[in-house]
Parts: structure tokens; sequence; C-alpha cells
């Protein structure tokens, strides 16, 4: 249905009304759907003149001078400012830019606003000028955020250049601040036109980061994707995660494949109506320990803690043989992962269980993996099985030789 | 199509496939719909803890306790805040609340940020406990923004409590508040779950502003509703456009009229894709008269000036003949709004046609009716023909008996 072929439903006639499209009455019903699309290019040599990718995003074609607003974070603007600059130079896009630190402190609303000032101090034209914002997960979901309010709305082009960006947070249409105390307190559902992924840049990612987007691959590879997961296996078994920024064919099939499972996964529910999400393996207990680590993890170093806990009450509850079950814990070990952490407490992990219960209206809604690669939600998760499962990575974790403190290995640049 | 029902379209296959529900590639089209609805009711006695209205769409059952936050201005909280506390406690709804100033100085990012915060103290549960707006339009821009914000959105209720909310600005889906020296630089298009029209909420509005809301009703009758337009003159030549304040089946007539009139074309184009909107009738002159007017003229007034100004384009293009022509001009002096002022010289209407262009993306677009219930759009309007309807406006305001000055004749209470 176009959202022209809807009429608002008049459901108590009032009046005479045959002369007007809808009769008068006391009482309607406006309906619509908005039409929303956006494609996830991965290209390689992004920034290379002869690549027309960027340029066409930003509606150039090289003769007509067109001009957009470029939001990059600091590291960006050091380590690949010029070569930015000189692309939109030689396809004739006049570049404003505003440069926004790339920490978590900067994710507010301040930021946000000061984005939409400068879309205002260049007068960017709402229909035709893009907002391109290229960096990590803070600048895309605070230049995100600030396309989305400005006139109520501009169009924008996402390039992130994280592992995790470029699988996960860049690629969705979720922007959003923090706010007081409360991460992604204020936000918005808003789709760039186009999501630009190039694998050059992971090579400046530096090799902890590169593992904390490993993270969110295993967590895809376990709900939706067996080969995925054994591709992940070859590769950390090989050259280490790290070889995922060195751009072979496995690096690409893995990022590709990661991509198209989200996407998968995000199309159908891009406004979170379904609270059963696959792509919230290891998001159940890891907040809590994201909030409490010291020293501080990463998200997906906590988000692999979490996947650990559930992969032990998958096998327990019989959905993960015992050989799946230590390949899945092995993986995410041997890519320099967390499996545990003493602040897993069991009385935690209940705590965190029932603080989800409450985000997804009233049930658990635990996905956890039915084999590698299949995903079943359960709701009735009891205490008991989250001690036993918590012993039971504990063991596995020393049999590996991960420390017990939970610490985050030191990683080989 | 429903969301769930689309893929992501992989456009360059890339390594084996068969066995992901999308095959990995370089390249996806991500494509939904998001379905939005809302229910507007025109509903007298609201506050009447007899009538369940309200109650229902703060989720209420009389029963079961529940919360909201009632978003309000100092005036209305001043008129009706007992009576809606009263009429929430009866229904068992516990109510917090956020008092804004209801000027336009308040619609401000500030006051938005303010209400997300009172959302924050209360802890207010995302799905199921609402936000409800009771006010004017600043009241309503500025919670809806918030509501839209918070946490990516939650739930809201309109209440328009002003003739402009109730026909206009409060049964729509745009929220915002201004920025720097901008109007609405800053906003959504955010539905609210509910639009509540109580006509008695009229009784309390000063006259200037029902006159004011008269206007946008004219809008709708010139250019979509010529039963409308002769209901409105039977009301003003017999009791006034004030006896729409005083809930007669005319006046009922009226405003369900309005409603019915502008939601039917509110609809098709939610988002405001379509840039050809009837409902932009009588707003291609009167921003520029709205920002330099002094005294300033409310919004209805300056969109009056405008409207007479397209009445006589639309006569001197033969789309209007004498009679309706005079017709119309009457019926806006007899409400009581302005035909002319002295800031409309021909040149400023000029200046604000060209930037009236580079809104509508290129063209004019400017609606006139084609005879009294009709609009066609128009992109070649000259200077010449401008000022000749200026001349035209202003021989006509002078033979009515209107004030040179544009000044705005008192209104009797």
């Amino acid at each position: 249905m176009s959202p022209s072929a809807s009429a608002p439903t008049p459901t108590t006639p009032f009046g005479a009304s045959a002369d007007l499209p809808k009769p008068p009455g006391l009482t309607w019903r406006v309906q619509s759907r908005e039409p929303v699309g956006y494609d996830v290019h991965i290209v390689r040599g992004l920034l290379d003149p002869a690549n027309p990718t960027l340029a066409r995003a930003c509606g150039a074609d090289g003769q007509n001078p067109t001009r957009c607003l470029v939001v990059v974070d600091d590291k960006v603007r050091t380590l690949y400012g010029e070569r930015v600059r000189a692309y939109l130079d030689a396809w004739r896009v006049e570049s404003f830019w505003k440069v926004l630190p790339g920490d978590e402190a900067a994710k507010e609303l301040t930021s946000a606003v000061e984005v939409t000032e400068a879309m205002t101090a260049m007068g960017l034209l709402r229909r035709t000028e893009k907002v391109v914002a290229i960096g990590g997960g803070v600048v895309l979901d605070v230049a995100g955020f600030a396309a989305s309010l400005y006139r109520r709305g501009v169009p924008y082009v996402r390039v992130p250049t994280t592992l995790l960006g470029q699988i996960d947070a860049g690629i969705g249409v979720k922007t959003g601040v923090n706010h007081g105390t409360h991460k992604n307190r204020l936000g918005t559902y808003y789709a760039p036109e186009t999501a630009l992924i190039d694998p050059e840049f992971l090579a400046t990612v530096d090799p902890r980061h590169i593992v904390n987007g490993t993270a969110e691959i295993i967590k895809m590879a376990l709900v939706k994707d067996r080969t995925l997961f054994e591709l992940l296996e070859a590769v950390v078994a090989g050259a280490g995660p790290q070889s995922l920024t060195a751009g072979g064919a496995a690096a690409t099939e893995v990022i590709s494949r990661a991509i198209a499972g989200m996407l998968d996964e995000l199309e159908p529910n891009l406004w979170e109506q379904v609270l059963e999400r696959s792509v919230d393996y290891g998001h159940t207990f890891s907040p809590s320990l994201e909030l409490r680590a010291d020293p501080p993890l990463l998200h997906g170093e906590a988000v692999a803690a979490d996947m650990a806990i559930c992969v032990a009450l998958a096998h327990h509850r019989g959905l993960l043989c015992a050989d799946d079950t230590d390949r899945a814990l092995r993986l995410m070990h041997d890519a320099g992962l967390p499996l545990s952490h003493p602040v897993f407490t069991t009385d935690l992990l209940a705590e965190s269980l029932r603080d989800a219960v409450k985000h997804r209206d009233g049930l658990q809604r635990v996905p956890l993996t039915d084999g590698i690669g299949r995903v079943r939600f359960v709701n009735d998760l009891t205490h008991e099985e989250l001690g036993r499962a918590r012993e039971f990575v504990a063991q596995r974790a020393a049999a590996l030789g991960a420390p017990e403190d939970g610490r985050v290995l030191a990683v080989a640049s």
C-alpha cells in the first residue's frame, strides 16, 4: 500500500458528507506507511579519486559543483582528513567540516546541536546537499541524530571506519546521544541514504578494537551463520583476528557475511517493534558488566563474557552439543576475548536478567544458540541455571588458560 | 507489503551463498515501510470523569493503576489543571506534571530536554505509559518533540486547546522547536497515538485567537470545501466567528469539516515528500509578513493577507469569478481578519516568492483557488501580476472599510 493510496477512515459519520472525499465526522483514523530504504556497499579504495562511489553518494558527478558537510572525529581528520578533502575537491564537492571528539564523552546533545549549527552556517540545501559522517560509532550516532533533526531530516551518508561500526552500529538506522547518566537516552530511528564500508580503514584501527568488533561477528555466526563460524575459526587459527584488517578474500567474506546477517535481522525490525531480536544475543548480561568493569571493558569484550554464559546455558539445556560448546568458547578465547569476569556473580547475572525483562516488556526473551547458527528464545531461565552456567564457564576458561580476573590479554599489534 | 515481508536485496552476489537467507555480497539494499497511524476524535466533556475517552487514551481502565506525564502550558494549568488532575485521579492514573511557558520563546530545545528529563525522573515505562500534551501549539510541538526523542520514541497523546491547534497544528505529525533565529529548525515527524479535540476548551481562548484560527478554516474551505465556505459565511454573518466557541451544531460541523479536510491533505503526505501542498495556500507570502509586521501579527492574520493576494491572483487569471472573489475577501474581512498590510510591497511579495521557490525545490508551486473549493498549482507568477494583485486587494479592502495600515481591528469579547 503506497502512502497515497490510504485515506483517513471516518468511523463515526457526522452530517452531510457526500461532497467531501472523506466525510466529516467525530472520529478519524489516519494511516500511512513511511517508505524507508538505504544502500550498504562494501567498497575498497573509497578515497581513491578514481573511485566514484563516495562522490555519487554526495550527489556529485565531477562536472557540476556541489557541496556537503563532512562530520569526522579528530582521529579520522588526522589520519584521513587530507585525503577526504582532496577526493572531494577532485569531484568538485565543496566540503564544509565539523570535527568532533571521538570519545564517548562527546556523544551528547551539545555535539549534535553543533552539527546542526554547522548545517545552518553553510546554508545546507535540505534536499540535495548531504551530510557525510566518517568515523567511529560516536560520530555516526551524533551526526545521524543531527541529520534527523535538522529541518525534520536531511539526507546523510555513513562511512564507518571501525570494525564494530562496519558490521554493526554503522549499518543500521539508530542515532542518538547519551544524556544525564543514561546511554542513548535521546535519539531517533533515521536511515542514512547510503552506508559505505571500506575495509581499508581497518588498517588504522588498534588491535584491541579489532578484537572488540570480532565479538559482534562471532555473535552473528552463533545465532545465524555456521559457515561464518567456521570461516572465523580458520581465520583465527591462521593469521589471527588482526588479519581481518589485511583485506584478503577470507577477511572480505567474513565482513560481508557479518553484514548480510546483520541486515537480514535489522530489515524486518528497523523500529524494534519486535522484542525477540537475535542481535540481542550476548546483550542480556553484558550491559551490567560494561557499566561495572574496572578497568573498563570495551563493548565487544563484555558481550563475549555474556555470550560465554549463553553458550553454557544452551549446552546445559541440550541445545548445544559438547563439541560445539567447546568450539564456541575456544573461538572467543583464541580471538583474544575474555570468557569470564569476576563482576559476573550469579546474583549480578540474575539482576541483569531482571533489568532485561523490564526492557523486553515483561519477558526474558533471551536468545540462545539452538546449535551453532540457529537461535531460540527462552523465557524461563532460573537463578540455579545461571549459577551453573557461570561455574561451567569458569572451569572451561581455566582449562583454556584464560586469566581468572577477566583481564583482557594484551593484543599484539 | 509488511516490514517483515521485505528482504535486503543483494545486487552483487559474492561467494557461496545458498546457505544464508540472503547471500553475502558487496552491495545490499535495505527496504521497509514504517506503519504509522493515529486517531483523531472530536469529543465534548473530555474532562468530565464520566467520559472515558482521555482515560482510554492514557491506557487506563479505572481498575488497574497506571501513570502518565502531563505536559501543559501555564495557562492550561491555571484554567484546567485541577480538573485534569481530578479526572486522572478518578481513573486511577497517577499524573506527573511538567509545566511550560506557552509563549513562542519557550519553544526551544531546552524546554524539550526538560520534558525528557521529567520522563526520566518519573521512570516513564516506554511502551505503556503515555505523555499527554494539553495546550496550544508550543506545548504540543515541544512535548511531541520530546516524546519522539526519549529512548527513540514513546507514545504520546495530543490535546490541542486552541482553535488553530484543533484544526491545524495539533492534528498532524510535525514536532519541533525554534533554534537560533530559525523557526522549527530542529524537529521530527512523529505521530501521536491519539489527538483529542474538545471544542469546549475554546470557551477560554481569547477572541483574537479565535479569529486567528478561523483564517486556517477559511484556507481549507477555499482550497477544498465550498460547503464549508458557505457554512462559514452563514456563521460569520450570523453570530460571528466567536460563535465557533459556543458549541452549537454549526460550530461543530465547521470544526469537523476543517479537520476532515486537513487530515485528507496530510495523510498521503505525512512526511512532506510531495511539495505541492494545498495546505500551503496562504503560506507563500505570509512568512515574510509574520516576520516583519510591527506590531506583530498572529499566524492566521498574516495568512489572511497572503490569501487575499492569492484570491486576487486567481481572479486575474480567470480562475475565480468576480462574485466568488468578492465573497472570499468579504468573508475574511467580516471574520475580523486583515486583507492587506503596508509591509506587503510588491518587492516584498516577489522576495517572499523567491524564498518559497528555494523551499519548494526550485519551483513556485503556489496553490491558487480554481473556483472556491478547488486548488491549482502555478509556477509562473510574474512581478507584474503580484503588483496588480496587491493593488486590487488594496482597493477592495478600502471598499470594505478595512483599515489601510493592516491593523487588526479590536475584536469584541
